[in-house]
C-alpha cells in the first residue's frame, strides 16, 4: 500500500521537521566538520561503568532506606510501575537543595525527557482549536513541534516582554480565542541564550496571573552560568501556582536516560467539586503516551542523585566550568576576529553576550539559511543552525545559532576561525 | 491558579480513564486480594542482577561486533541518539528467527513501549477530524485512549469480522468521512482472549487492502500459546504492505524497560515525488513526543536479545509454560466450579476458551460494573476488570475479564474459589 504525504498529518509536512532532518543529514555527511549546531552536552564527563554503579546504588536504596524485600526490588525494576514514576521523592529532595523549591513529591510526574512533559502539559491545557499557546519568540522547536503534533495553535510573543504577553492575550480574547499558557525558558534560553532579569520574571508572573495564563517554565540549562550569577527560577518566585515547571536531566546528568519531570502543583476542580492536582491529570494522559517512564532510567538517575547527595549543582561543577570556558572562548574569539572598530565601520556582524548556557546568536549581513549551512559545511568545515527555524512568526533570516556546549576550547577556537573565513567570503 | 477540569482537554473527563484510576486505587486498597485484574507478566522469571549483565553484553557487542571505540560506546549509551533507535538491527534479527519476518532495520522505529508506537501511527495516519480509526471491539483501552488524546474518532467493528470492516468503511465514506486504519490484536487479544483463524487473517488483509485501510497489528501476547498451536502474524501474511506491526518487549522480556517498536515498511510519496518509508515519518513525530527512546532501555534489551541468540520464543519457553498452566487451571477450575449441567439448567454463567495469552472473558447474569468490583474485593478478596470499559460502542455490561498471567497456579485456584462464591451470592 502506498501512502501519500499530503494525506498524512499536517505536522509531517511542516518545514521545521524537514530542516531538522536536513541538519542531521548534513552533520552525517560532514563528520569531520566542527559543529556549532547541536545543543548537546559535552561527552567528556560520561563514564560507561557508572551506569551499573548508579543502578546498584538505587537498588541498595530500595533495600536499606525503603526497606523493600527482594521480590519488591525486582518488581520495582522490571514490572509496570506507577504512572507518575518511582523517583519523585528523590527529585523533590534535589530540587529543594539545588533550587530552594519546596516540592511535594505528589506534584511531580516523571517523564520521558522534558519533551514528553511538554506534550502532556499542552494536551491537558489546550482543549480545542480556540485554545492558544503563547510562546516566547524565538522559541525552542520542541514546543512548537509538540503543539503542531496536537493541532494546538501557537502565537509568538517577543522574549522577556511582559507587556507583549498582556497585549497578545487581550488581542486573542478579542477574537474569541482562549490564550491558555505561555512557554518560556528563563535561563540561557534555547536558541537565544537570553536570561530574564529577576524583575522581568516577577512582571511575567504577574502578567500571566492577571491574564489567567499558566506559565510553562522549561529550564534545562539553568545551572550553566558563565558569570557565576544565578537567578531564581520562575517556580521559585511563583506565589500563586501559576507556573508549571518542566525539568530535564539530559544536561545535568546525561541524555541517554531520557529522564525529565513536570512539577504541576495546580489544583484542578472537577464539575462535582472534587479537587486533584494537575500532576494527576497529566499522569492520566501519560498512561496514553508511554504508560510509564522506564524504570531502568529512573533507577539509574535515582542512583546518581543519591550518590551525589541530592545536589546536582555541586555534581555539575566541572561541567559548569567547561561550558563557561567554551562560551567565553567563543565570545572572546568572535571579538578578536571581528574587532569593534571593524564592526563600527559597518561590517554587519554582531552577537549577543549570553551569561551562560549553550547558545549564542550571531547576526550576519546575508541570509543564514540551509543553502548557507551547506556552503559553510562543504567549503569551510563548520556547522551551525539557522535561527529562522526558531521564529514561529517569521524573522531571524540573517541570524545563526552557535552552540559551544559539545566542543572543547580548542575546537571552539578553530571553529570560529573557519566560521570567520566563511562569513568574510559571504560578505566580501 | 485554580484550573477547571471541564476547561481542560476532553480526554481527561473520559470515564475510561477514571475507571482505570478506580481499578488502580481498589488494587492498592486491597493488597491481599487475589487479582485477576491487571494484564501484567508474571514476575517469577525476573532476576535483578541480569540488568547489569545484559548491559555488559550490549557494550561488548558495540566494542567487538560493531567495532566502536571507547568514546563511541560512551556516546551510544549517554548521548542523544538516532530518533529511530540503536537496536533496530538486533530486533530485525529476532523477528526473522521468531516470526519468519524479513525486516529491513530501516523500516523499524524503536519506541517507548508499543503505546508510543500507537500514538505515532495514529497521529501519522489521521490528519483531520474526518479521518477515522476502526477498532476491533471489544478493544484494548490503550488504543482508544491514544485516539482520544489526539482527537481522533474511532468506530468499533466486531472482532474478527472482515465483512463488518468492509461495511463500516463503506458506511463512513458514504458520510463523507475517511476510514484510514483498522486496529487489531490477532493473537490472544486483550481483552477478549480471542485468536483469529489464519483464513480470517487473510480475509481481513484483503478487506483492508480493498478499502484502502492500513491494518495496525498489535501483538504483545503472540508467543503465549496454551495449545502449542501458533499462527502467522498479519505482517507475515502481508504481501502488499498493508500492515503496520506494533511490537512490545514488555511481555517477552520485561515491562520496566518500556521498549517497543513499530515496523512500518509502507512507502510514503511526497508531493514532489520523493519517497520515504512510513518509519521515517513516524520518527519525525517521535522527535516531538520523546525525542529518543532511552539508550539504557535499548542497551539492556539489546543485550538480552544477543544473550538469547536473537530467539525470544526459545527464551520464553518457561514463561509460555507458566501462562499455559495458569490459563488451563483457570478454565478447568471454572468448569469444575460451574459444571456443564448447572450451566445448561440456566445458571447464566459462561466463558470462552482462549487458546493462549493472558485473558479469559466470563459472562455473568448481573451487572459486572465498578460497584460489583468493589463488593467482590471487599467481601471476597478477589479482583477483576469490567469488560464494558473495552466496548467503545457500548456492550459487555455483564462480562468480566479475568487475567491469569501474574498469578501462580495455586493463586488461580484460590481466586476462582473466591470468585465463584461472589458470583453465587450475586446470582442467589
Amino acid at each position: 500500500m502506498t501512502l501519500y504525504l499530503d494525506q498524512l498529518h499536517g505536522s509531517l509536512a511542516d518545514p521545521l521537521l524537514d530542516s531538522m532532518t536536513f541538519l542531521n543529514e548534513i552533520t552525517d555527511r560532514h563528520p569531520e566538520a566542527i559543529s556549532f549546531a547541536p545543543g548537546r552536552p559535552f561527552e567528556g564527563f560520561f563514564e560507561t561503568d557508572r551506569v551499573a554503579e548508579y543502578l546498584d546504588v538505587y537498588v541498595e536504596h530500595l533495600r536499606s532506606e525503603r526497606g523493600l524485600m527482594e521480590d519488591q526490588v525486582r518488581s520495582t525494576l522490571f514490572q509496570y510501575g506507577p504512572t507518575k514514576g518511582i523517583v519523585a521523592e528523590l527529585i523533590a529532595r534535589t530540587l529543594a537543595n539545588d533550587e530552594g523549591l519546596a516540592v511535594a513529591p505528589e506534584a511531580l510526574v516523571v517523564t520521558v525527557g522534558a519533551q514528553e512533559g511538554m506534550v502532556l502539559v499542552l494536551r491537558a491545557l489546550c482543549a480545542d482549536r480556540d485554545d492558544v499557546l503563547l510562546v516566547s519568540s524565538p522559541c525552542y522547536v520542541g514546543v512548537t513541534g509538540a503543539a503542531r503534533l496536537l493541532d494546538i495553535s501557537t502565537v509568538p510573543v517577543p522574549e522577556g516582554d511582559p507587556a507583549a504577553v498582556v497585549n497578545a492575550a487581550r488581542a486573542l480574547r478579542a477574537e474569541g480565542r482562549h490564550p491558555r499558557a505561555l512557554y518560556v525558558v528563563p535561563d540561557f534560553a534555547n536558541p537565544s541564550g537570553v536570561s530574564l532579569p529577576t524583575a522581568v520574571r516577577r512582571e511575567l508572573l504577574a502578567a500571566a496571573r492577571a491574564q489567567g495564563l499558566v506559565v510553562i517554565e522549561d529550564n534545562p540549562y539553568g545551572f550553566f552560568t558563565r558569570t557565576g550569577r544565578t537567578r531564581p527560577t520562575l517556580k521559585a518566585l511563583d506565589e500563586h501556582r501559576v507556573v508549571v515547571h518542566l525539568g530535564s536531566f539530559a544536561k545535568t546528568c546525561f541524555p541517554g536516560a531520557r529522564l525529565g519531570y513536570v512539577l504541576a502543583d495546580q489544583e484542578v476542580v472537577a464539575p462535582d467539586g472534587g479537587v486533584t492536582l494537575l500532576a494527576d491529570q497529566l499522569a492520566k494522559l501519560k498512561s496514553m503516551t508511554t504508560v510509564n517512564t522506564p524504570a531502568l532510567s529512573q533507577a539509574v538517575i535515582g542512583g546518581l542523585l543519591i550518590r551525589h547527595d541530592f545536589r546536582l549543582r555541586a555534581a555539575n561543577a566541572a561541567a559548569v566550568a567547561h561550558y563557561a570556558a567554551g562560551l567565553s572562548t567563543l565570545l572572546a574569539e568572535l571579538e578578536r576576529t571581528f574587532p569593534a572598530a571593524e564592526r563600527a565601520a559597518g561590517l554587519g556582524v554582531s552577537w549577543n553576550q549570553p551569561e551562560g548556557g549553550y547558545f549564542t546568536v550571531l547576526s550576519v549581513p546575508f541570509r543564514a539559511d540551509a543553502a548557507a549551512v551547506r556552503r559553510c559545511a562543504e567549503e569551510y568545515g563548520v556547522l551551525w543552525t539557522p535561527m529562522a527555524d526558531f521564529y514561529p512568526g517569521g524573522g531571524g533570516e540573517q541570524r545563526l545559532r552557535l552552540s559551544s556546549s559539545s566542543l572543547t576550547v580548542a575546537q571552539v577556537r578553530e571553529g570560529v576561525r573557519r566560521l570567520a573565513a566563511f562569513i568574510r567570503a559571504e560578505v566580501g
